[in-house]
């Protein structure tokens, strides 16, 4: 399997290193053989062509097995004009790819509910996957643009039947393997959209009788996810209403640090990094926490590979680390022990069974 | 002082009772004259007249000094053709109204951090006002349609610069009131007319050298609002985003039974509503917390009478009415008491001095 490894910007290159060595790892114990590929993206990208995701890059994603990405970003670009800006190459090989599935596991660790900003019988036991459709919707919509001399502006929210159709299909299924449970996110007494989303929800819940489908508003879920958010199984959104309340959710489980995310096309082909951003404030200190990103590999090799039992091995190690109390310094551990990105990576790397 | 009250659905006229008779004792104690006048809005408007809001009733909003509105909405209607739901009614009155400026403040108080789902290091001293934008973005954009023959949708999120740039010159007015701090909040790394509203945002700052301002994103602004909610004083943003924050924010200070708000146009003209909705499953119960309600009657003796002091007497009998451990059944209370909803009200007006 030939795999694109984009670091990009910040603590990108940190933490790719430790995919590296963890998919490494999986490869000499299972006996397969996975080739990397370095690419440049974001303002790493910028820095060296100009652009933050060049045609050559592309076409290299394009033919690799699966993407791995860092993070993108930072405030030496902050300057650049906005179509050259690192965001822009990140949105742009998601929509030149067609990865218009973002899926957005939410799982809270049992030794880090201390951590949470939420009351631990609140969020105990909280178990999410976010279903975000990730090529359309407000991100992409055209008009984008001012109008009038400079006097008025648009941004456009638009959908053709399919788009919603697939991402509304993948949320059902991804609530079949899970807890029969998909509660799909709109604004409908309000947008047009929502309300073409709505109905396509209930036309496709007809073939999926054993899942339990819910309606919600996005500002009532965004009060949800904090007081109930033990209610969610599956969670299927649009593209800038699963941005907000993704985030949302991904605070209270006590560390960004440790969520990663898959971007799926139709065929599988997909591209995984870790939902934190570039961090830029720590890059370089060799003291980011690199699990976000290990556990993006590991839905690599679950979505993109289907080797579960290698995803699994990854998971279990991560989670023994973590039961172990060892973990980095943005982690706040009861009893446990500091150590650097370095000794982290190691760490799981030994746990792997 | 003449004033519509539009009570609305739900628990709506129960806690209209409440509002009505505290400021019957506020124009008793400081020799004021409130004359009232009901009107139908939502679902009993259209079970009436067949429309959520009928022109009698906007033009008699027109004349009035202040508009007091309980809430809208129930599960009665959800049958209702779309262009008739009681949701249109609200929409409907801010919009012809002209009611742009949208403020919900978020309040924690004291008694109540025991509540909250947030630990209480995290939560004690919030105390955020939300400047959101009402009548314009993607609420009201056109165009709002399906096209192709059903097969795809488009919502618009549109804005003049006139449009953000009074709502954006309110929210710098009530930094200046407050803590000195504006946070503008935005996705200015996708959107066109999020990159407008930051240049405006950054124009309107030379006027204000003592605001300091902050650009947030909105998906960093959600996170934010559970992490640091004590980070913020004033944000201000576009109607969408203003609608899922500060809906996110209010459950964080346990009891969205108690927060106000306040949607004014630019002659100061107001609506003053409750953030919490019309309850369908407690209405007729004698049940509901009176005091949001209550409280936004507060807000509209500021902010459309002027009438500082009266709005500080509610305010403060409210507030010594908790202290006293003194509550509805929505509110969880250490060592308190719960009264009905007629019992609240009798409370407040006896504490008011
Ligand atoms: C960087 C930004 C454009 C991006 C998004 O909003 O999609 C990020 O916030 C994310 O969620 O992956
Ligand atoms: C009822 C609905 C249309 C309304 C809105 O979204 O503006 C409500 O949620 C609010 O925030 O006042």
């Amino acid at each position: 399997k030939h795999i694109l490894t984009l670091p990009g910007d910040g603590v990108g290159p940190e933490i790719m290193t430790g995919a590296k060595s963890v998919l490494e790892k999986i490869a000499d114990d299972f006996n397969h053989e996975f080739t990397f590929e370095d690419g440049l993206i974001g303002g790493a990208a910028y820095d060296a062509s100009g652009t933050p995701l060049d045609d050559g890059t592309l076409s290299r994603a394009k033919n690799a097995d699966a993407i791995l990405l860092g993070a993108v970003g930072g405030p030496k670009w902050d300057t650049v004009e906005k179509t050259l800006r690192p965001e822009q190459g990140l949105l742009k090989i998601r929509k030149e790819l067609g990865l218009f599935a973002n899926l957005r596991p939410i799982k809270v660790f049992d030794r880090l509910i201390p951590a949470s900003p939420l009351k631990e019988t609140i969020v105990g036991g909280t178990d999410i996957l976010f279903v975000r459709e990730l090529t359309g919707g407000l991100y992409f919509g055209k008009p984008s643009e001012r109008r009038d001399g400079g006097n008025s502006v648009v941004d456009t929210l638009a959908y053709t039947k399919e788009e919603i159709e697939r991402i509304v299909e993948y949320g059902f299924q991804a609530a079949k393997l899970r807890g029969n449970k998909l509660t799909s996110v709109d604004k409908a007494n309000v947008l047009e959209s929502s309300r073409m989303w709505r109905e396509i929800v209930d036309e496709k819940s007809a073939a999926y009788p054993e899942v339990e489908v819910e309606h919600a508003l996005v500002d009532s879920t965004a009060m949800k996810l904090i007081t109930n958010p033990n209610d969610f199984d599956v969670v299927v959104t649009e593209n800038l209403f699963g941005d907000i309340l993704s985030d949302e959710a991904s605070v209270i489980t006590g560390s960004i640090g440790l969520l990663p995310s898959a971007s799926l096309n139709s065929s599988g082909f997909g591209l995984y990094e870790p939902v934190h951003g570039s961090a830029p404030d720590i890059a370089g200190k060799g003291i980011v926490n690199p699990l976000a990103m290990i556990l993006s590999a590991a839905m690599m090799l679950k979505y993109s590979f289907h080797l579960s039992e290698e995803a699994e091995a990854i998971e279990a190690a991560v989670d023994s680390a973590l039961k172990d109390g060892i973990h980095t310094s943005d982690l706040d551990f009861e009893g446990g022990r500091t150590v650097s990105t370095e000794e982290m990576i190691g760490t799981v790397i030994s746990y792997i069974k």
